[in-house]
């Protein structure tokens, strides 16, 4: 059975009402499906988890799979259902046992309760959560094939599993007490609390075990080649940067991401202040009328701006809107601060969030309802200086991306298309993520001319007293760098171990583990205490050190657990080591093991942790200038696209032939190739035009050159690439 | 005329419609008039402000004022109106011509367009702006008593302006192009178009001239000691810490403001990283059922809430509020997150702003919607660990308004009935603002003991295996410091001339002014380029410095603009110094002046910039000693408090004695005085109960000491005191 109305013929039969049914978005994993529901306003559900275990059995022994149904808040190990089944080490099934206990499911993706067959084999152990067994609320179930929700109470879903098992009791359905379990105290592994189990009926799949069980439900189950996305949120949630929260498209930035922001934070103030900018902070609250007093700048923000309408209980007289962003609430200041052309210039940041409330599909830092960023807002007497301060700005941005996140990018100006639209123009530092192809605007820097000006009458008299119309209206830029840029970061530098952090950013730089221990107890106290020691050391040092002496964990459980995390540098500490005065370091980002005297160590990983910081740039660039291809012919570009790379083309600027790039690029049949209905669709953007064309040489046909897509005469080389599919850029818009 | 009844009838003799009349509180001045049409949905309106000027004429002359009634927007400058009128050197009137002009006002907030005799006096210039002149919308206008406003079109003003002018013409109301005006260019003054002249009419009370007519528009126009909040708002103003923005309670807080917060936040979030506290990010949204989870807790905060309901045009299918505060919104989280007691301690803070919508009089920095804060919040094992952190944050409180803001507080724990509603106890730092004889508070820092960690379900198994019942609650702290602290700075330390900044916080530190300059264009490079040199020399060692060599301003019009912003020192830099090679500083906190040797300057400035940063402490520490007055006999409650000082007494620590304390404390008629109607009504509060009980010695009458109010034993000397009389504080809710 795996459609909605099978599942609601087999319910009538049991008397069932007929249960509510949503249609939604093809979901992975709990997060996705949470957020499904919640656009379908299904919020504060208590949600459900169903997973599949197999006790440890002889290899040639007819499996007994074990399969839990609980509440996702409810708290249960493996151990102690195991303990009351009278079975041992129960692990998570492999996705051969899923298969063959759920029959017909195709994929992982098939998987859901209603799957199972009728009546259920005498092997299987059926348990369902009391605290959900009792519940008389509605929970989601989700039906097999994944975009359909079913509601059914608790009493539902124990009377649905107890005709399929057959009835309650030994053999039947257990309804288990896991509160009960969990104050009665059995033995709980470590390991368990540590990470809960892995959800997978939501459809994450499970790995193979490699060195030992422990690491099991630790790693990342998703290959960055194979399913970026899931790969992405994995190693973002057990990478502890962020969490899910229970708005959609809103997440809790955990101390390990927030850090990155600091530092970037710190960094670019500490530049922008050396450039006269100071910092302020404006309401996070626009009135209507001020926020729509500029009809095409707010056209593209109002389908997603936020209205707070009600205080307490009181409806406001007039809805107040929370800010998208700022222009239109600080530049009615500028008229009013602005008198004379002596206060200029004007250079003011501010370091805010701002919340535009998409609809499409959010995805952590880089399409979020709120974020954080930080706003710069400049005026100038003379044109020259507003166009010097946009370069300058834009070189920071460069350096952010590249000096603190080890991130290569590509700077340039965008095309017409693709500007800020209330600007002159618009200059950008363009990042490239090489597992999926896609181009992403890192951070972009406006020339807004005197559009804005002219709106808001921010106005001086010339000091030029020879000029017959004194009056000036004043030079603006405005330009913007948000935490999408964390999220880049991670793209570019993660691997199938999870993060890895680039030492600047490292909320942990090293991490020292105690290695070699002694089974007896009380025999490691030398080990620990010189990790201790070492661990003093390097943080009087200013390094972000920590000893991790957490007892009960193995050597090996730990270096997965910091790899996981991202960690830059680990330092092994065993009795050999520390017979030999050495220690023995571990890069994160290649692995390299490499032994270093203990003598001087702070001087020695202060150094190795920049040649870290300094590699793992050079790496990511190699990649970037290997996939920035330079293609001429337009038989090569939609072929070039497929193979994950961004391209540089000559091209004439025009808009219309911009349009027609995206239209032929678009899902094109490749003469001699099968159409591959999997292959992307999305068509090629300009990216930008990149302010160093040396770069790319001559055109090969000189004075000559045409434009790679309709044979007018090109002007300049352009970045054109694919980028992330929904819809707009968050950042592009300021 | 002065009321709206008499105001009716005499617009119906002119055929004008009856109009629109608000009655509001009581207002002084622009922006707390716009509040109050804004708290009444008069929203977006065109604000109208009018100005009494005064032409020079001979002494004995019959004035011959001139009265300007323009949209709020408009700008013109006395200069221009008086060529138009072929008068010379308009300023403001004098609060003597002002009542002369206005007959019946008895004071400056009787000022209104319709206490105007009719007809006016020929001597009368009368202006209108022909831009509010020809507006078909309705604009506010004061009627006499400051508390009602009338709302007539720009046409309905003119009429009613020419009834009472007879006419228009020569000798009549003059309608004035001031748009024309501004392009054609008169010359205008630099010093008017620098800062807006002083909008009489709306109650602001202009000084008689000091040195130089410059300094008029300039200065602060309300004595710290005579009217306190008109002081307070002006000095915010004119010492550009923040503007007023157009929702009400919210403010801008420009850089000269936030480099206040800036510089605590750096200091506390290095502070606070010693102690092991992470800074993360929470969304600010929340939703309605989390928000609610905890009755009590919410309870407070409900009818604050700003609640979003829209999205674009489309409605939410919940309301979701914006935070008030993040209990409720991180400690799920810490329940997911808190797995083990190795997960222990959590310690993170976050630097945000949260927005609770009062609809009481809105104060800057004291009391706005939305205002900027750290919130930590952390958990523990064991409460001796958590009640130790309460300490040490308590101890950076303190130091954040000593060292920092040179502001004296006193450190104590609140009474039962003052402490946060959800937690055991709170500890608080408590400042007192001399001149107003009010106690506030400065932050606090709360034990929340086991409380949020039930309601949460914040729970781990106690490492101690020996226990029966291992099931823990973990202890909880929160902690909070606002931008409240800006306001307390500004308080206790500006005075008549303006601002006074402590060195540490100022974002300028050094003004440096060239003096005895030479007439002659041209002859002041040498003095220019020394003190441009000089300025480099000061930022080079890391002091913040700047040279004003601003051309068409003479050094003392420059003296007093830093005066006004509070500049901490000014160094006079001339020939004589320059050929002596010293140059004289002059201190903004005390106005001492002491040349010093050129050589070695910045070593002099930075040591000096030290010694001032330490004596403001002094001095307003001995202030705060002198107010605190220990009282053991009721009978001088009053008659000290009324004296603007806090008290000290013996107290029995009961909730019942302090409501006692609180209503017979109010307003009470001491015997021999008679009954000031004007007198401090607010009754006293707890303001803590000190930790340090020995400053204050050991009770007069020992074991055997009665608590001052009810006789009852005393258990400690406890802080009493009036607070800023609106309502609940808003910081002590965490």
């Amino acid at each position: 059975m795996s459609t909605a109305s099978d599942l609601i013929a087999q319910l009538d039969k049991l008397s069932i009402g007929k249960p509510e049914i949503l249609e939604h978005a093809q979901v992975k994993g709990g997060p996705e499906w949470k957020a499904e529901l919640e656009k379908a306003g299904k919020t504060g559900l208590g949600m459900t988890k169903t997973l599949l275990f197999k006790p440890k059995t002889a290899k040639t022994a007819t499996p007994t799979p074990v399969l839990i149904v609980s509440l996702e808040s409810s708290e249960y190990t493996s151990a102690a259902i195991g303990k009351l089944l009278n079975l041992k080490e129960l692990r998570l099934a492999s996705e051969d046992l899923i298969k063959e206990t759920f029959p017909g499911a195709e994929s992982k993706d098939d998987v859901s309760l209603f799957s199972l067959p009728t009546p259920a084999p005498e092997t299987l152990h059926l348990i369902l959560d009391e605290k959900l067994a009792s519940s008389a609320e509605q929970h989601p179930f989700r039906i097999a094939g994944g975009a359909v929700t079913a509601f059914l109470t608790g009493k539902e879903i124990r009377q649905f599993l107890a005709s399929v098992k057959g009835g309650e009791g030994e053999k039947g359905l257990k309804v288990v007490d896991f509160q009960q379990f969990k104050s009665e105290g059995g033995e709980v592994k470590k390991e368990e609390k540590k990470q809960p189990a892995a959800p997978v009926a939501s459809g994450i799949k499970p790995q193979t075990v490699k060195k030992d069980d422990d690491q099991y439900e630790m790693a990342i189950r998703f290959k960055k080649e194979e399913d970026f996305s899931g790969w992405y949120t994995e190693v973002l949630l057990k990478g502890q940067m962020l969490d899910y929260y229970d708005i959609s498209g809103c997440y809790i930035l955990r101390p390990w991401s927030y850090t990155v922001w600091q530092t970037i934070q710190n960094w670019f103030d500490d530049e922008i202040k050396k450039l006269g900018v100071q910092d302020c902070y404006f309401p996070m609250f626009v009135s209507q009328a001020r926020l729509e007093k500029e009809k095409d700048h707010i056209e593209g923000f109002a389908p997603e701006v936020a209205w707070v309408t009600k205080a307490g209980s009181k409806d406001l007289e007039e809805p107040i809107a929370i800010r998208p962003t700022s222009e239109t609430v600080m530049y009615p200041y500028y008229a009013k601060w602005i008198q004379s052309h002596r206060d200029l210039p004007l250079k003011l940041n501010q370091w805010n969030s701002v919340v535009r409330w998409e609809f499409k599909n959010p995805q952590p830092f880089l399409r979020t309802r709120e974020f954080l960023w930080q706003e710069g807002h400049t005026a100038f007497l003379h044109k020259s200086e507003a166009e010097q301060e946009v370069l300058q700005i834009l070189d920071l941005y460069e350096k952010v991306y590249t000096d603190i996140l080890a991130v290569p990018v590509l700077k340039g100006v965008k095309s017409e298309k693709e500007k800020f639209a209330g600007g002159d123009y618009t200059t950008t530092v363009e990042g490239f993520i090489p597992t999926t192809g896609r181009g992403i605007q890192g951070g972009t820097s406006h020339h807004l001319g005197q559009n804005f000006s002219k709106m808001f009458d921010v106005v001086v008299e010339s000091p030029d007293t020879t000029l017959a119309d004194r009056k000036m209206y004043v030079y603006q830029n405005s330009w913007g760098l948000s935490t999408r840029t964390i999220g880049v970061m991670v793209m570019i530098h993660g691997d199938d171990q999870g993060l890895v952090l680039p030492p600047r950013v490292a909320l942990q730089q090293v991490v020292i583990v105690p290695v070699g221990l002694s089974k007896a107890e009380g025999n490691n106290e030398g080990i620990y205490n010189k990790c201790l020691q070492l661990e003093r050391e390097l943080i009087s040092a200013g390094i972000r050190a920590k000893a991790d002496i957490r007892e009960g964990y193995t050597p090996g459980w730990k270096f997965n657990d910091w790899e996981l995390r991202g960690v830059p540098l680990r330092l092994e500490l065993g009795p050999r080591d520390i017979a030999a005065n050495t220690t023995l370091s571990v890069r994160r980002y290649d692995n390299q093991k490499t032994p270093m005297p203990l003598p001087d160590i702070a001087v020695t990983v202060r150094k190795y942790l920049d040649d870290i910081q300094s590699a793992m740039l050079v790496r990511a660039q190699k990649t970037f200038d290997e996939r920035l291809k330079i293609v001429t012919k337009w038989e090569d570009v939609v072929s070039t696209l497929d193979a994950k790379n961004a391209l540089i083309v000559p091209w004439c600027e025009a808009e219309k032939c911009e349009d027609d790039i995206k239209e032929r690029s678009k899902g094109q049949v490749v003469e001699g190739v099968a159409e591959d209905a999997k292959a992307p669709s999305a068509g090629a953007k300009s990216l930008c035009i990149p302010h160093d064309q040396e770069r790319f040489g001559a055109f090969p046909d000189g004075e000559n050159q045409k434009c790679i897509q309709c044979g007018e005469k090109a002007k300049r080389w352009t970045m054109f690439g694919r980028i992330p599919g929904r819809g707009n850029d968050t950042i592009c818009r300021t």
